[in-house]
This record gives structure tokens, C-alpha cells and sequence, in this order.
């Protein structure tokens, strides 16, 4: 199990477009985050933020929350652990990427535009380069 | 002041671009929000939620915190009531509207891709017509 989540590394979150994948892959967030070696920019104890495995911006992080999610629609409104580091952690890497400057855009999408099963938060900046 | 806001009606927000009217209309959403006439989808303790008065896509939705936050960078990460009431309203409005199946994305912009100077996240969906 660990073998297959090494060596499919930043492909994980690519990959979880199938629906047992996307079982699988949730169940990793949630339970396994530890062997997960994508790129990670910041980990709590509720959320991994890490750039996207295939970006289509050039700046592309996503924030995945390690509770069981499948869609915005799923999320706990009374979970305020995890909404609390949503919103710290999005503020500290705009801080820390000098993203006031470069302009950016949090976005989670839902129903038929939401491509992966599990919920995610879509840090982007579609500004190449900093100002 | 009561009938300048009531003539303006919903283009408050669309007229909160320039400074001065920023921090006016902040201090409307935070303590007068009585007073806003525009079509109100919802209305909870923390919030407003109403269609765009300048539409950009086929559904436009603001949902607009009554306190006074410039960006989402001064959102208070410990604002849980907020919080908890924006993504209440976002799955009442996803479900009451049908963007389930017609797709939606929630979006906040910020830095140089923020255009109004007070805190707010767009619902949208960019299907013309329900499925």
C-alpha cells in the first residue's frame, strides 16, 4: 500500500477522477497523509496544501482537507477547525507568494465542474510572473 | 443617507470601487444592511447573499459578510460564525438552485484580481440554462 502511494507520488491527486480511486484517494487524505510525497507548502492538522500535480495556471496550489469530503456540499458547516486553517493558510501563502501584488483567486468548484471526488480549495494566480 | 442608498439600490456594490465608496459601503453592509434594497437570496446574522447587480456569467451570486472586511487576507480565520453561515448559504443556494447538476464554482478573488474593496465571494455557474 505504502509502495503504491510512494510511486505514484504527485499523480495521486491526478488520478482520482475514477470513482474507487476517488474512494481510495479520500481514505489517504484522511487516514495516510504521512506518505503522501507530493510537494507539500503546508500541512495542518486538518488540510495539505501542495501544488497541483498538473497546473493549469501558473500558479496552481490545491488545499484538501483530511476529513472525508467528496464535494463542497459535503462539508460539516460547523467544521470550523478545518475552515479556520482554510482561511489561515490561504492568507499565508498569499503573504509568503506575494500574491497581493501578483493578484489571485481561491476557488472550489462543484457539481458538474468539479473533476476529482474529493473537496478542494483552488489557490491560482493566473499572473505569470511577480510583479 | 437612507434614500441615497435606496435610490442607488443594487448598484451599491457595483459603485464600491473607488475608495472613499468602499469604506461607505462597508460600513452599510456592516451596519445598515436594513437599508439595502437589493434582491436578497439570503440573510443571515453574518451575511447577505444577492444576485450580482452587473452579471458576469448566467448565474452571478455575492455573498457579502456585514462585517467590515477589505479582502479575504483581513478575514478573521477565527470568524467561525461567518464561516459556517457562507458555506450554509452556498449548499442551501446549490441545492434550492439545482447547480448540482448544472455545475457551480465559489470563488473569491483577491490582491490586483479584486475589484471592490470589501470582502466577497462569487457563486457562480457558467451553464445558461438548467439541465
Amino acid at each position: 500500500m505504502n509502495g503504491f502511494i510512494q510511486k505514484l507520488g504527485p499523480l495521486l491527486f491526478a488520478l482520482a477522477r475514477s470513482r474507487p480511486a476517488g474512494l481510495l484517494i479520500r481514505k489517504v487524505f484522511a487516514h495516510m497523509s504521512f506518505a503522501i510525497p507530493a510537494a507539500r507548502l503546508r500541512e495542518t492538522s486538518t488540510l495539505l496544501a501542495f501544488h497541483h500535480p498538473r497546473p493549469a495556471y501558473p500558479l496552481h496550489i490545491l488545499l484538501v482537507p483530511k476529513r472525508e469530503y467528496r464535494s463542497l456540499i459535503e462539508l460539516d458547516p460547523g467544521d470550523a477547525a478545518f475552515q479556520r486553517d482554510l482561511f489561515e493558510t490561504v492568507q499565508s501563502l498569499v503573504r509568503d507568494l506575494g500574491l497581493e501584488a501578483r493578484g489571485y483567486r481561491l476557488i472550489a468548484n462543484g457539481g458538474a465542474n468539479q473533476d476529482v471526488p474529493i473537496l478542494h480549495f483552488h489557490l491560482i494566480s493566473e499572473s505569470e510572473v511577480q510583479p
